[in-house]
């Protein structure tokens, strides 16, 4: 097995992380033996895909572990494609990093044997969080990992015998899942999330609002602010119960997060990180030496405050394997600190983020603002434009950027990944505010929406011109409303105190204001901000404006769909 | 006019940079006297919008004028909206930077004034290029600058005065009208370009041909490599000849972009720089005190060599006003240089590049090397994907970032973006290595196909691992088919010396393998790569691989349309 003089490299699961780092690490080292074990039968297949094979977007579950050739990526393929070997149903039962030796039980047979390595790789990924306690069977009411737990349950959907959901956790799994019960099957589908808004971990509540109020309008039940406390059989469904309210369905599934799957490592004696991933060194080597470490299982580096960071994200996966593989065959690569960036589809809009949301920031005892906006993508006069609401949120002072949240029907991902690659260089909004993008007009505006951000957090940092965020409350203010009369018409909005005078009078009225405190408003921000300006170069005090104008308050607007 | 004890300032120009830095310098300077003087009646106009008016797809001209709120952003507008005074059809005559006064006739009078300025904008724009000696009528054959060309143009098609049209310049521009005529009136169109290939500021060969390729195929005559000689009357319609052809049409238009328009500064003894744009520092202050300059007269500062550049976009522009409004409140603003980013769509493709081409590079004594890409840009299991075609250039040695190019009817503007604000950082390789983008199969892929070109940047520039140019010939050389045979038998390569070795049977057939120089050749390109890391780690020399696989061979190998 091992060719004499070359080193014997073992890669513990064949996820992205480890396929990668002994694919690389063959590109390098075409002498080395290299050996990839896995106790599961389905290796290698893209798990991000599940909501849509159980959407039937995706048609045929093989292709989730087939190459856009269409071979299917099982040890036959590693073995002829990429001379590297993998043992499936093969599980590691413990590592002795003095030895160099994992013991080892195949699961068909059930034999033991000791496998010896120069070079170790701990790819063993992450585990569905549990929630203690559940008194139902997992398939009824259990995480969606594998390819076998969605054939199962796109099976139960053709068969009919599933007419309402139950989700557990609305992070990103559980938005995407909505989605495909909703639309494919006409499901009945309740979300049941202990925090404040959907989405908690990409999403401050402006944002999340809209994404909650767009899955209550695809009549999606959401229950958010209260845990799980139980789940059980009543009257033939699944009964989850929060403090507040019982959800039932015929199936439930927990989409709660995962947790790294580091106990071989542990047990090995290898250190863990305070999140419980495994603790790894720039070139991912952990406290062992000669191991390793890449993927879901271990803790990586935020680049916003340096700290470590669970991301248990394919892309990222894929990045980890490359740097393993180079410092297998001694090339001392490094893996970079990362953003976060993060992106899916719920019902017809598009949201993603990067970085730190708001909440994460001031939990961490940041001092942080924001800023929000609402965009065209498109010139105004050019046709099939969509919304994009954007909130921005960076350290004051500082002036360094902290993270970008996204939603809308336009794209996202261009102003993420842009967002992305400056908090990977520590960038401040004067970098922002330099960026450049292209332009025309089927694509974007010659005023980039970040740029504009940018300027909002200049003005707002330097020039004291506040931004009201959508969440907050305007009972009790004088909102000016600088519309054109004819918009205030057609979209008018709803306050209180409510004073209406387009920009372009606003110079002639001025005397007429009041002295109090005003909220200024528009559609979507700009004159809201032209006339907080302009009275505040008069002398006004207590002037502010309205976050991404009425259009981004109405969008966040939550309406319970219950 | 002038508020006492503020500054006067004065813009000349009505364009984007000149009301940007009017309208900035307002909201810093609520009490400054801010005038701008333009010559012609149609001011604040999206010129950019021009292709789509003719296409029809902008409906009406004055849109292109219009807020996003319906207002005409007229003189009357500037004055409610933003509080700055414009004065249409005033000419500015000369300008005196020791007496800090300028000449301007109202052409509507034909009166002259003396205007004084405390600090002054020159945003004097660009015009066309024009064809010397040239015979024939502008209406016939001219540019394509203003509302009043764009409305007797389409007045003209809608009348069905025009059949066919030649494009003198298949630069943005010229590739725009291509698709507005072709697709929106069904014109007989053609193109002249004197230089060998479409969208030679944009694009090399490799990609310019697939942008060429797709313009033959929707009929659009293409006669690249020779510059216009003349251009007549002939037998009722215009004859633009070339060394080569010649092509007739109802009508000329020549798109061969523009020059900067400083006329004005030069006259008054201000400092030009050798592309013969008016020379700025970074604050945009010209060699003259208290006048500043911006958009398209001035020469930007390149990101990727640090010379002078000219760059007439929009979204540059946009930038530059801010800038300059910084400076004339006193906050030493700053412009940064650019990258050069643009994008264009001609007919279903997506067209955008950012930095030099490799013939840019080159021409400027840099040494180069490039690397293509074929990708899709959703996972293959994801329906609908669109292909996406990338050429990297980067620089030797150095592995500096030099410039990205990409066609497709996938997204580009998000690769063109992230690679842009790299070229401004100074990025290299090893930085796009570790880029990060955000991936859903909706979206985008796991390995983002800027990670793959990086990768093989490195293979190539370290380990020696060659990209052929999808532009080089094959003829003579062995090229090894390592696709499955399937594959082969639906898109089969034709070339004289052809081995069909699918990539797991690699390792067995080694042996049956010649000695000779062999290039390894697959759909896309990652299998090919895979073989020629095979091979050259058994020890086997001239071993190369074809760049973007068979599908950017087959999509850049182009059809002459006549």
């Amino acid at each position: 097995m091992k060719r004499s003089g070359h080193p014997r490299i073992v890669v513990v699961g064949a996820s992205a992380a480890g396929l990668k780092a002994a694919s690389r690490a063959r590109r390098l080292l075409p002498e080395a033996s290299i050996l990839v074990l896995d106790e599961s039968a389905s290796i290698s297949f893209g798990a991000c895909g599940l909501p849509y094979y159980l959407a039937g977007e995706v048609d045929d579950i093989r292709a989730l572990a087939t190459t856009p050739f269409q071979v299917v990526r099982d040890p036959k393929y590693f073995d002829e494609f990429k001379d590297v070997e993998v043992r499936i149903r093969h599980r590691v039962e413990s590592l002795n990093v003095g030895t160099r030796t994992l013991e080892v039980t195949d699961l068909e047979s059930g034999a033991r044997q000791t496998v010896s390595y120069d070079e170790l790789v701990l790819a063993t990924g992450s585990a569905p969080k549990r929630i203690p306690g559940v008194g139902v069977d997992a398939e009824l009411a259990g995480p969606l990992k594998t390819m076998e737990d969605a054939v199962r349950l796109r099976r139960a959907l053709v068969q009919g015998a599933i007419k309402s959901i139950v989700l557990v956790g609305a992070g990103a799994l559980g938005c995407e899942l909505a989605e495909a019960f909703r639309i494919s099957w006409g499901c009945e589908v309740g979300i049941v999330e202990a925090a404040g808004c959907v989405l908690p971990e990409m999403l401050d509540a402006e944002l999340g609002s809209v994404v909650q109020r767009h899955l209550a309008e695809n009549k999606v039940l959401v229950e958010c602010g209260h845990p799980v406390t139980h789940v059980s059989h009543s009257k033939g469904q699944i009964a989850v119960d929060t403090e507040s309210a019982t959800v039932f369905g015929d199936r439930v599934i927990f989409a709660i997060g995962v947790t790294p799957r580091a106990q071989l490592a542990r047990e090995a004696g290898i250190e863990l990180g305070a999140l419980g991933g495994i603790r790894i060194d720039e070139q991912m080597r952990t406290s062992a030496p000669h191991v390793y470490a890449a993927g879901d299982c271990v803790e990586v580096r935020s680049a916003v405050h340096g700290d470590p960071l669970l991301l248990p994200l394919g892309s990222i996966a894929v990045r980890q394997g490359r740097v393993v593989g180079d410092n297998l065959a001694g090339r001392a690569s490094k893996l970079s600190s990362v953003a976060g960036s993060a992106i899916l589809r719920v019902f017809d809009l598009n949201v993603a983020s990067t970085g730190l949301t708001r909440a994460a920031a001031e939990r961490r005892g940041m001092s942080v603002s924001c800023v929000w906006g609402t965009f065209s993508d498109v010139p105004h006069y050019y046709p099939g434009g969509n919304e994009l609401f954007l909130a921005m949120v960076y350290e004051q002072g500082s002036e360094r950027l902290v993270g970008l949240q996204a939603v809308g029907k336009a794209d996202v991902l261009r102003s993420i990944d842009v967002f992305g690659n400056l908090l990977l260089k520590r960038g401040t909004i004067e970098d922002l505010i330099d960026a450049e993008f292209g332009y025309a007009p089927p694509y974007s505006s010659p005023l980039d929406p970040l740029h504009e951000l940018a300027a909002l957090a200049i003005a707002q940092e330097r020039e004291g011109l506040r931004a009201i965020a959508p969440s907050e409350s305007l009972r009790g203010r004088l909102v000016v409303d600088v519309r054109q009369l004819t918009e205030t018409d057609e979209h008018p909005f709803r306050c209180s105190h409510l004073l209406p005078v387009p920009l372009g009078e606003l110079r002639k009225c001025m005397d007429e204001l009041p002295e109090s405190e005003m909220v200024l408003m528009c559609e979507k921000g700009p004159r809201a901000i032209e006339a907080a300006r302009f009275l505040m170069g008069m002398g006004r005090r207590n002037i502010c404006y309205a976050g991404g104008g009425r259009a981004l308050r109405e969008a966040s607007c939550c309406i319970r769909s219950s």
